[in-house]
This record gives C-alpha cells, structure tokens and sequence, in this order.
C-alpha cells in the first residue's frame, strides 16, 4: 500500500536510503528448509555493487551482506528473513551544494511535492542503492527456483544507445554474460558498447540501452488471470526499477506489424508432448505460463546524473545552473542486470506460490 | 491475490465469464456523495461494446449496465457500488466444435493447464468480454478525476498495423477521437486504417496496432515510491488489457537513443511556478507526478480468432486443423480504447486516494 | 482495504444494502473442481433467513440465491463466483420516520460522520442483511472443508440472558442443533430459551447470548504466526458480525484463574501418535492449529431494535422521543448461528489454501 | 499474507527470533515530517524490556533500539522506518535439553508440524521477545496520535487471577498505572497482585490475568464497516498477542444479561453537540468510533513457562517428564501493558489514516 513492498506470497518489503544507516529487506514467505547462506547472496551483490569496472561509479561500497533473522543451522525456518547492507562510503559533503537544487530528471522535485521534504543525500530513499535490496531479496527466489524446480532466469545488455547486439536468446549461458563489464554475450558489440560508454563518460554525459530477459524451463500454469497477468506483474516488476521507461514481452511492439495469421503460435505434438511452434507470446498466454520460454525486453532512459551544465531551478523558485559532482555511472546497465533476474525471481517466485495455494488435495 | 482485483484504496474486484449468467465488478472504496448514474456508465460501455460499426465484431450485446448497491438518491454513500450486465447473445452452439481444441495464442491451453478444466463458451472468463467489467468501473473513476479534480484522460488509436499517426498529443480532443469508428483523431489516418481493417477481416485475418494515452492535469506528487510507482502501476494495468504486449511511457524505448544531456529535462520557472522545458519523463520521475503530462504507449498483438485455417492440437493431444467460427473482432483497437481510458482512471484515482490519505492534518 | 473484503487467497467482497437492488458476494480464490449448487447454498441461507419461526423477524425474504459466475457444468472453475439475493419485501415507508434520527445503538450516528450521509432505509449496508453475503460464501467453504477435507464446523446457542446450558461440546451434532427453533441442542434449555424470548419480544424488548462453535478435524499446521494467528483471525472474523461483542477461545477468560500448572495442556502418546491430554488452547498454540478441537465463544448483545420508547437525537441536534416500528428480532442468536459457521469455514478455508501455498515440492 | 505484517496503511513487518541476531520491524506508511528520536521508541521499550523488576524475568537484555531508516534531521521522510535491536544475552546452552521435545503449551509443537523445522533457542520466532518489535512501531504511532490528534492510549492490569481492581477507567492516568511494577493503578491491589505473583514464582508456577485499555479522543468516524470494524480490528491485534485467549469491548460478554432497553446507549444534546449518555457500546457503533472512550478488556492465560515437573513427549514420540529452566516471567501482565497500547495505537493510526484518505476534496 505504501510502496515499500512488492509480491504477495512471497512478499519483500524494503527500507534505507543512500546515505542513511542501512539498506535493507525483509524477505516474508519463503518456505522452511531452504539452504540460503550470506554468500548465495553475495555473489548477485557483487553484480551490482559499484566499482566494478571502468564503466561503473567509484563508489566504493563492499555492499556486504548480513542476515540476521529466518535462518536456523543454514536453512529457512518459515519465518521471515532480514538482510542488510549498512552503507560506509557515505560523502554526505558531495551534496552540500546539491541540497536547495531540484537536479534535472531526477526524483528530488517530486518527492518534496509529495512529502514536504526529502533526504538530500544522495538522492535520499530515490537513490539506486535502493535496488541493492532487491536484488539480495531476489537472490533467495532465484537460488529456490534454480535448485528446487530448475527455472533459469537469464538477463543481458541487449542494446547500448544505437549498439543492439542480434542474439538468439535461447543459447545465451551466464557465462557468457559474465565474459565482460557490460554484460552482453555478444563479445564484438560488448567490447563496440563499452568503448561507446568510456567515450560518453569522458564526455561528462550518460546513455540508456536496453536489457532482455529469458525465463526457461517455467511449468506451465503461473500467473492469474485478468488483472494479475504473469505478463502484467513482470512488467510492473521492471517497470519499478529506477531509470525503466518501457517493457515488451514475446512479439512486443514489433507484433504490431504482423497479421494474427502470422503471429499465432501454432500448436503441434511432439515425443507425446503438446508443444507451440513458435513463441510471439513470449511464454504466456492469456497471462499465464505456457511452458515455452518467458522473454522482454527492458528499456533503461541514459542515467540523470550527468557532469554537463543543465538548467534547473532551486527551492526559491529561482532559474539556476547545475555542474554535478559525485560519484555515478555513465550507464546503468551493466549494474542493472542483475536488479531485472532479481525481479524476475521474485515474480516467478510469488505465482509459483500463488499456484501452488490453490491446486487440489 | 487471485488476480481479479485490481487497486488498493479504489479496488474493484470482477466475474463472469462470455457466456455465463452475468459480467459484473463491485467498486469498493469510492468517495460519498459523488453523483452516478447509469447512464454515466453506460456512455462508456457504449463505447466498448460489439457491433458499433463494420469494423466491430457484431455480437449483439445491449451491455446494459445496472447499477445494485452503494447508491442513494443518486450519489455514492462510500459502501460498495455493483455494477452487473447480464449476458443476453450467447450463441453455445457456435463453441462446440471448439471444446475440445486449444485455439492457437488463446489461454485455452494454459487455462487447461492451471485449473485442469475450463469454460470452454466464448473463451470463458479470459474473454475480452470480462474487459466490460473494467470500462464500468472506470466510468466512476474518470467521473470523479473528471469533476473534482479536472484531471483529464485521454486515449486513441495511434497506429494500425504500419499505418502510425503523427499527432502531437496535447492537441487531442474527445471530439477529434470519436469522429470516427476507429478513434484516431487524424482523419485522413483514420480512413486508412477503417479501409486496412477492412480488407483484413475480408480475408479472415486480423491486425494489431498502438493505443496512446494522456493524461492531463495530474497534480504532482501521485505515485508511490519504490515498487508502486505511478509508472509501474499504469504499466501493470495495461499489460493486464488482453493482447496487451507493450508498454512505454514518456520517451519510452526511442529514449535509448539519447544522450543524458538529451533526455534530462530541464527545469525553469514561469509565472512564477516551476515547469519543465521538456517532458521526456512522461509526468512521472522517481515514479511520482511531476505535475506535466503523463503519456503512454500501448502495444495490442493482432487478434488470435481468425477464420483462416490454422494448426493446433485437441485435449487428445492430436494434431488438428482449425478452421475457426463465431463472431469476432478484425481489430480490438477501437473498443479497446475506452479500456485504456478506463484502467488510467483506475491507477490515478486509486494514487489519489493514496495520496490523500498521508497527507498531514 | 476498504473493509467490504475478507480473506486473502480465499478472498470474499460482498455489497448491498438492506433496501437496495440486492444483496451479493463474489467469492475469489475457491480451487476449480467443486461440485456447487445453489441448493447448497440455499441451504444455509435457508437457517439465516427472516420467518423462519416465532422467534425471528417477520420480514418475508426468500432470500433466493443466484449463481451468477465461476461454475461450469456443475463445478467451479478457479474463476470467481457471483452469488446474488436480491431484495424483494421492500417496505421504505417503514423508515420515513426514522430518517432523520439516530436509533440508540445502530449505526446511524457513526455512518452518518464519517460519510457524511447514508441511506436510511433498513440500516442500509450497516443492516445484519449483509451478513446473508457471509453465509452464501461460507456455504461454499464449508462444503469444501467438508467433502475434501473431513472438517466439520459445528455452533449452537449456549447462552440466551441468564439462561446457560451445560453442554460438552464434543458431543453437538448438526442434528441436535437444528432440532429446535433456538439451535440450542441441550432441549430443555432450548425450550426455556424460547419461552423467554417469546416473552421478551411481547415486551418489546430484545436478548442477547453466546453462540459457541467448535471445530473438528483440523489438522495440524494452520495458521500464521505472529499477527495473522488462526486464533486473532477467528476472533477478527468473529468481531466482525454486527452485535458481537466479546470473543474467547479455548480456555478463555475463565483462564484466568487457573495456575500455568493446571492450565498447561501435557501431551502424550496414544496410538503411537502425539496427543493432548487436555485442550485449554482450544485447539491452537503459537497461533497455529494443534489438530484437536478448536472451540471458541462469541457473545452477542441484546438486538438494538426495541419497540419500547427511547431517548435519542434528530440530525438537526433536537432531543425526541423514538418509537420503532419495523419488522425485527428479539433476539439475534437463532439465526446467527449460520453466520459463525460461514465466518469460521471462511478463516478455516483461507489458512488452509495459505498453508498449502508454502508447502514444499 | 504471511503473518509477519500488520496494517494497511500504515504497516508494519517485523523479523527476528529469540536467539538470533536482532529483532528488527519496518514501519511502512507514516507520514512525513514527524519528529521521531530513538528516545521516543526507547521509553516504550524500557517498559517491555525484561528484568525491570522482582516479578519480570531476569534476561539482561538491554533493548537499545537502533533507528536506521526513514529519519532526515530528526523527523520523518515519508519512507520506511527501520528499527532494530540486535540480540545481546543470548544463552543457546539453557535450551539444549530441550531441543528435543515439544514444551507443553508453547508453539513447538505446532511449528515443527507447520514447517518441517524450527528454531530450537529460546521459542524461536514464537518468542514474546517479537512483541519487541511491536513496541518499537507502536511507540511511533502512539507518539503520532499523541500530539497530532491528542489521542491518548492508556492501559493498565485490571486483574491478576482471582485479583480483579475495580476501577473507572475514565480516571487512569499514565502516572498511576507507572506507581508500581505491576501497572495496576489501585495501589492496594497493585501490592496483593505483586505478592500474589511472587508466591507463584516461588512455586515455580505462573499465572495470567487481564489487561484493560482505553482510548480517549478518537473523533466519530474511524472505523471501517462490514469486516474491517475498529472492535473487530482491535480484537484481532490483541488476540495475535502471545498467550492472549480472549477480548471483548464495550459491555462484553457481561451484556449478554441486559436487555436491549438496558443495553442501549441513549443519546442527548450538551452544549449544542451530540453525547451518548451510557457507553456500553465501548466507543464504536457498526464498527465505527462514535467519539465515546473506546474500552477493551484483554484477557492473558498463564505464561507455559514453568519450573514444575511436566508431562510431554520428545520428537522420537516418547512420553518424558519436562522439568524447564531458563529465565521466565512468572506473569506476563506488567510487561503486557506497553504491548497492548502499542497494538492499540497501530490499530488507531492505520483506522486514522484510511479515514483520511476518502475524505472529500
């Protein structure tokens, strides 16, 4: 109600700012006798934390994990689980100048208009260290998805500016995303994408591009249907992440061109088994899962912080001139990829318990 | 939790299937004292319903709406508001052929696959006949945003498998979009799209297109930080629309090709009263109002009845060839305009009300 | 949210007004593959209706049920149901006096500050004519728990005034409870009951009393703990029916006085399995149900409506003299005795599907 | 939906066991500018905390409460709240002997056939140590209703065993209930009470009791109908109170033995405005404040823990004798009060702020 919190059965609701004590979540629902160790969520931690690579912000946060409820002898016990990251590299002196200033594209005039007042450190609760939480929430539902029904959840930087690797994501490997700093499995864009990002961070400006995801191996029958769509609820999940500003699943936008006689995915059988010849669906259909592989796309808008001059206004209501400081990233979406599996995993998670509620003794 | 609600302070929750006793939605959470009547329902499911013109499927529906609880003396009281249409042309017979078959890119299969049975008349609940319940709902809604708050909202058809309108949206008029059976307000684009609608239902095929939504007049500060942001919130709603595959607000997946420096709008004062010089956001930023135009784009997959002849598989899993019947859409985009209208009204009223509510005393 | 909702994954909304269109319920959540008739529905209603006896109202309500949605061809669907009553013996002039007073003790005060205004006729929604929308989804779960799950839920009159019966409530059979207008099984109390209210209601007077219910068969494990306990859940739904006014479980307030010694429940082996040497918890610890019987005590008040004269206020803060007419209950307890088993197979059967949710694969 | 949450607007979700590393809530929903110290929450907490006195157990927990979230210059942002405090006295060795067997009447039993597994140390989640964190959020709510709305939450014990005070509740002060260790305001039954449990805790015995709260200055007009009713709300938040088996509001069960003429709250007019001249409605009509003092009685069994030899089985279900150590409370009732106002105050804060969200513009 309140926006802090995100799924139903498996429900995380998360807290902290930039540059206040903490960021953290609490994970509720997941189910007992799960083994979840501070390092499973580490490791997608490290994935987004800063400092990574030369196309990521220096801000030198170790992001370290620390679980301090819901687990007993290394497994889940049913009961919910704390995790936290306290915030160290804090330069509360880099937004001195910052603090009467609504930045250009960012969420500070909004949030005064909403609350009255704001953090102004940091961008305050509006900073993307808030993803930081979501994304160790989303590393327990990716680990139990993984190890306990086989789902593999696969997202990549598809698309940098005008850069748009050609991939055919049904052979993408987490290696291979891992294989370089921009996370594109294509190494001849990925090295065209980081060269275009080093270019555009000495410029002092910033650039968007988009992220694909691929869900395999989903039984099917997730998701509910009308309002709760699997398809509505991954794309208000990507849509929650800061700097989204489109998502597309299966023929997406480009389905617009073709007629119903070529998008329909045409059903056959095969070893016994029912299955679709093509999939413009993108793995759902009437908003549940039809066991084809689930796949979007993720459009992410260039980063606001830039170190260009921009006009803006300050809280006087005066026209003034804004030369940034600060530590940031010229293209957020190498460090994003790992926030959209976190989100994927929480939504797969969420319908596989929504599902499981209601099937017959 | 079980997908057929929708909102939090302003929620509706809705039944009924094609073909069985009734289409109906209880609205709960709406204001005392807000005058409604039928008739304001009706004008919007008049909108919505089969058989306005050549171009729409000709199910003969009257969808009359009537109006059961949570009225006196013609104003809301705050108590829950039934709106019912009951059923009247259902033609069962024309589904027989169909019980035992999945229809390619129907939720047939995945329907089979969640619940182990299903309607199988008309669709059933995955209908696009449940989207009646939605439009009458939102008829409350665009009512109230309407006379209490000015808000103003604003959808229509901005392209038609390749034929896209080039219309500046903040031009655009109720009058402009229902001038013509398709609601686009450009009327030359508009011929053009009735006559492509045309020949595509000639041949038994079918066509999707692009509906655009503004929204004028939204105070700033709507929208919940985090995971319910206005942006995600209006995202979820419309991927929930069937045959919804897209969704992009503001500069949406063209903003991948700026530069920061291009996209950030810029903020300067007038009359005395901060603006924005441009408005790539699309009136949200940090997922909270700004106060300028929210827009939208929504992308609608061809529809999946066609006649041509087209393969799947029965309940026997055989391979089978279909060859469809009954009474169908060429092209939902015209009725599912005020669907659009209808499910924008739901997310801000409930924002609204949201609001309101933390707001101090 | 808005108060109109019970239950989460089993979820019900009910709407109308005493003297509206109808009075209906649309039951969210119910598992596909239940056999559900309006006969069985029926049924239920059929105890909670006005005229059933000398000592009930003597408003003519057929209370008819119509199953408007989520059936097909005799079973559920996973879709929601509609049910619907709709108000036929419509008396207004009855309540032209009363429209502009506040009747001591009903709702009209509290209704009118915080809406604002209400509908006058029949208490409106606050009229006990919205708890036949409880009965008519209870019935549903109550067959559920029932046929799948060999769960019995079982209430009866205890206590009408002074007049308590002694009764060892493992033994109460649905039989011995509907053997007499009172629903009281133990006949002798049962007929003095009835004789004192039958001498109330010619004194224009009304009687309050204690309904017990107990349910047998649970098996271990439901409930959630910390705040949504299956015992603050019953009591919640308990508390929730007009007139309630206490609610104790188990042991109760008469707990109270018994040393942790004598009031701690040993356990032991029978049969090889674990049991319970005595049952003080009544039926759950932690929140969390047991597997022996859960019992529980639900107090009503004396009915508001009396004949005899009252002092009171008009809406225009003028003291009068209140003389009530109308068709009502001396006593509310008879027919109540449905509404505790609808709440108490609603709770039941919505921590039944939670728990199934997170069970393991 | 997983227990762990309360509220809706404004929600809390807490997290922690007895012997983990912290006991941690995220206060979700309250709104901006609020000025909030850890001062504020530490009072509420000192009054929990154990070892306060010759009747409290003897853990030295020190309960600082560390503030890490939703704070910006002292006063709140609008965003979550986040207070924690990290466990400190922990002693896993004086549960060894017990892992292994279910304690009569504690939730052992009950969690180990819910999940499979539990945590052994010290009630794991099931612990009265969670009602921590409930303090914790309550003493921000509290503080809120306080000052902004001059509501005032005062509870007291009423009763211990047989020991009943009798006491106007109109005339507590927080002053008189702090005067001794027990909370009762009657001085001479405060000295029985506490000699009373003395004697039991030499025994090696507990006892239970009951708590009553009032609620002063609530406006007319809070209070949701139908299921959300404040009486049914605030039964719910005291039932989900460890060791909590019974509530009832206003004349309770105790009006079971009036008449309808006797029960009924007769209205006047004084000094212009509308009064109720009785209150046996305890505060609210239909659910919904009257603006009368809201009363509840909260009736406590006997704390499980005790020293006496018990009869129980082990997890191989065997019959063994129990005989517990550990540090426990002999009565859980003095340390009950700050949690019973704390329940309270989030149950009037999250009625308060739904109230206001529907207000007219």
């Amino acid at each position: 109600m309140t926006g802090n919190s995100f799924g139903t059965l498996f429900k995380i609701t998360t807290c902290g700012e930039s540059h206040g004590g903490a960021v953290g979540v609490i994970v509720d629902g997941c189910p007992s006798g799960i083994a979840i160790s501070e390092q499973d969520i580490q490791i997608e931690l490290d994935r987004r934390k800063p400092g990574q690579s030369s196309i990521t912000s220096p801000r030198h946060e170790s992001d370290s994990v620390h679980l301090l409820s819901g687990i007993f002898e290394g497994k889940t016990t049913g009961t919910p689980i704390l995790l936290l990251a306290y915030n160290t590299d804090m330069r509360p002196e880099e937004y001195e100048t910052l603090k009467n200033i609504y930045r250009p594209s960012h969420a500070d005039f909004t949030y005064q208009m909403k609350y009255g007042r704001r953090d102004v450190y940091g961008s305050g609760r509006a900073s993307a260290r808030e993803t930081l939480a979501r994304v160790a929430a989303g590393a327990i539902a990716k680990k139990f998805l993984n190890q306990s029904l086989n789902i593999e959840i696969i997202s990549y930087v598809e698309q940098v500016g005008e850069l748009r690797a050609q991939i055919d994501h049904t052979t993408v490997t987490p290696v291979s995303i891992e294989s370089n700093s921009i996370r594109c499995p294509d190494l001849d864009i990925a090295n065209q994408m980081i060269r275009l990002i080093e270019t555009i961070k000495n410029e002092g400006d910033s650039i968007g591009g988009v992220i694909k995801c691929v869900i395999r191996n989903v039984m099917p029958g997730l998701g509910e249907p009308v309002f709760d769509k699997l398809s509505a609820d991954l794309g208000k999940a990507m849509l929650s992440i800061n700097a989204v500003k489109g998502f597309e699943i299966g023929s997406g936008f480009s389905g617009v061109h073709l007629r119903g006689s070529q998008h329909n995915d045409a059903m056959a059988i095969k070893n016994g088994q029912p299955i679709f010849t093509t999939n413009h669906a993108g793995g759902t259909l009437g908003g549940i899962s039809t066991g084809e592989d689930i796949y979007f796309r993720v459009a992410f808008k260039p980063v606001s912080t830039i170190r260009k001059q921009q006009k803006t206004i300050n809280l006087q209501n005066e026209e003034v001139i804004l030369e940034a400081e600060g530590r940031h990233d010229p293209c957020v979406l190498p460090r994003a990829v790992p926030i959209v599996d976190a989100m994927a995993a929480l939504v797969i998670m969420d319908h596989y318990l929504r599902h499981q509620a209601r099937q017959r003794v």
